[in-house]
């Protein structure tokens, strides 16, 4: 199910090779919007304009190509985002700062921006009404599955729609916001601060995820709402928005380049959030951590180093619980030992349990396991 | 050359498998001494007896187990590293407080104490002058070479020795140490505090190496002076120490786990040292600069997004120069591109030299590349 108002498409313009490179997102009414951005401080040309375009809240359009991010592309690269907003909005007769332009592929090279302005000029008549699974294809690099999360919810009769695209395999440790990200509703959120909401979403979300530790510079989290159809209070869309960046976030762990297993990381007893996020990363990021749970080692003691690389974050080795879901895997013997080679190795999705015996506060995160797969994904990535 | 003064050995104790797993060096007179451990919250057992062992300034002896860390080992584990120095005492007839125990190897396993204790008893027959080459060889776990770098000084007619020997080929990002490194000399330092200028020396150059982000347990750097030799000033001695510590940190570099390239990152520009290092690391740790590396693969804009991640130094991007053996890759076009990527597959040493445009200061770090090798290795290290 769609969310209502929404048109779109997807499709192959030449950017890199025969697959799929371009989308255009177009609601027929402006929409209510927010949108988060990558933290990397070489932000990519789209993201310096599409910063410029959110600031009234409203958007009316995003088109995205995929194949190239425009990045590190000086002033030319921020000219040819813009110029690409215009095409849109002359194709589509609507005002250029309601488009948002996104991209995502190979960092300084610059975009085939004729190829690009030249698809532009068709995009009115190749709108289709929903169509969401063709802008989901359209936007993947090295991810090999489609990214997508819905919600319909129900109120006296009447639905109102949550749907969410992501993108992204590599290059992921999201910080504010992940690759790339678009939640399309047609529910009226009672709210003056849906940037809050969507931060917070994404706080739980996107940004307790890391594949490589290595932050992109074309991150975007976008929420466009139209407001066509049911009204929903701030809590009630915030929860509904949070299930959905989860699930993308999730989608996004387990198809990340050359992973086989997706962790589950709850880090809880932490003094404070900031704490479980430091000790969450440290384990997830750790490539010896990474490995044993690829190879199905049963070697806990990787655990235990990677909480302790945590300098200052100093937590009693007495105080802590490591848990493989749900079995007590510190000073394990050989029978608990062997359990967990058997678990690590049987299983896709990995449960993993830290209580740090310290306080209170507790936080969940995701990973990847981290195989030669990886290694050849990116050592030839451009060539 | 050899230190004068020193004796050792290095054999099979059946601690895993049958290479050599135990070493003993041994000082006929007690030795000037200072060291330098881990930061990791959680040190091994024998470091913990180590940092009181070397508390007055003062060691004869070293014994070395590799394949089994003793780490994360409890009391138990502290217990047994005591025993194993008051049996090595026993048997040289030396004040057991002046044995360093180090142990490498696997992490939360329990020490075969009885297989160490029996070895201990027959170490003064077994000893051997010098014979350091037997130690080197025996502290080794995933290593493929021996780590030696030494240097002789002559002065008047006589001769003093330095004489380094380290291990390591993974879990390293040392804080204030490596894995397990031993420098040995007969010299006699003119100094009241050696463990500064051993501090300045692993600064410059253990501390500037990551193999994987990954803190070990049990980094140790020892110094030991019987000062039987020659006298050098305390900045001649300490030229000599960073010397011979940085040739040891290339080694290790190059033996690192999988790695087929050493990379020589000279940061410089930088406002202060604190930059360098955070810009350093943040590159050499990166996955993707590390694979692009490894497949030579021109993806220059994967070191814009590594300097760009370090998100609290900010640097304009205009500012940056980033050189390959001499060549500007920044914006490169294809012919540039080319020449990088013959480079990168045609050597073993890279070199790199990021510029922040910043201010005034330069460091050089080391790292290496990262390739299906290290995963292979570390899926499958304890079973």
């Amino acid at each position: 199910m769609l969310p209502k108002g929404f048109y779109s498409l997807g499709k192959n313009i030449g950017i890199k090779d025969t697959t799929k490179d371009f989308a255009v997102i177009y609601s027929n009414i402006p929409c209510h919007s927010a949108a988060v951005f990558t933290l990397n401080n070489f932000p990519g040309a789209p993201i310096i304009v599409g910063k410029e375009h959110i600031k009234n809240g409203i958007l009316q359009a995003i088109v995205i190509n995929s194949k190239n991010s425009n990045v590190a592309t000086g002033e030319e690269g921020v000219k040819n985002a813009l110029e690409i907003c215009k095409a849109v909005a002359n194709s589509l007769k609507i005002n250029f700062e309601d488009v948002l332009p996104s991209s995502t592929g190979v960092i300084g090279v610059p975009l085939p921006i004729d190829k690009i302005l030249n698809a532009c000029k068709t995009i009115k008549s190749e709108l289709k009404e929903g169509n969401l699974e063709e802008v989901a294809e359209a936007i993947l690099t090295t991810d090999k599955k489609k990214k997508i999360s819905y919600k319909v919810i129900n109120q006296n009769g009447k639905t109102g729609v949550i749907y969410g695209i992501a993108k992204g395999a590599g290059m992921i440790e999201p910080n504010m916001a992940t690759m790339l990200c678009y939640i399309l509703t047609d529910i009226n959120i009672k709210t003056s601060d849906l940037k809050s909401i969507l931060k917070s979403a994404v706080d739980k979300s996107f940004n307790c995820l890391t594949i490589d530790s290595d932050t992109s510079t074309s991150d975007t989290v976008v929420v466009m709402s139209n407001g066509t159809s049911i009204e929903l209070e701030e809590p009630e869309f915030e929860e509904y928005l949070t299930e959905i960046c989860i699930d993308l976030t999730k989608q996004i762990a387990m198809d990340a380049e050359g992973a086989t297993k997706l962790i589950e990381l709850k880090v809880s007893g932490a003094t404070n959030l900031v704490q479980a996020k430091k000790i969450g990363k440290s384990i997830l990021n750790s490539p010896l951590v990474k490995t044993a749970i690829y190879g199905g080692d049963p070697n806990w003691g990787r655990f235990i180093m990677a909480i302790g690389k945590v300098f200052d974050e100093k937590i009693p080795f007495e105080n802590i619980s490591l848990k493989l879901n749900g079995l007590e895997i510190k000073n394990a013997d050989q029978s608990t030992k062997h359990k967990m080679s058997n678990y690590l190795k049987e299983n896709s999705k990995i449960f993993l349990d830290v209580n740090l015996g310290m306080g209170e506060f507790s936080s969940i995160f995701w990973g990847c396991d981290l195989t030669e797969e990886y290694i050849k994904e990116n050592a030839y990535y451009t060539t």
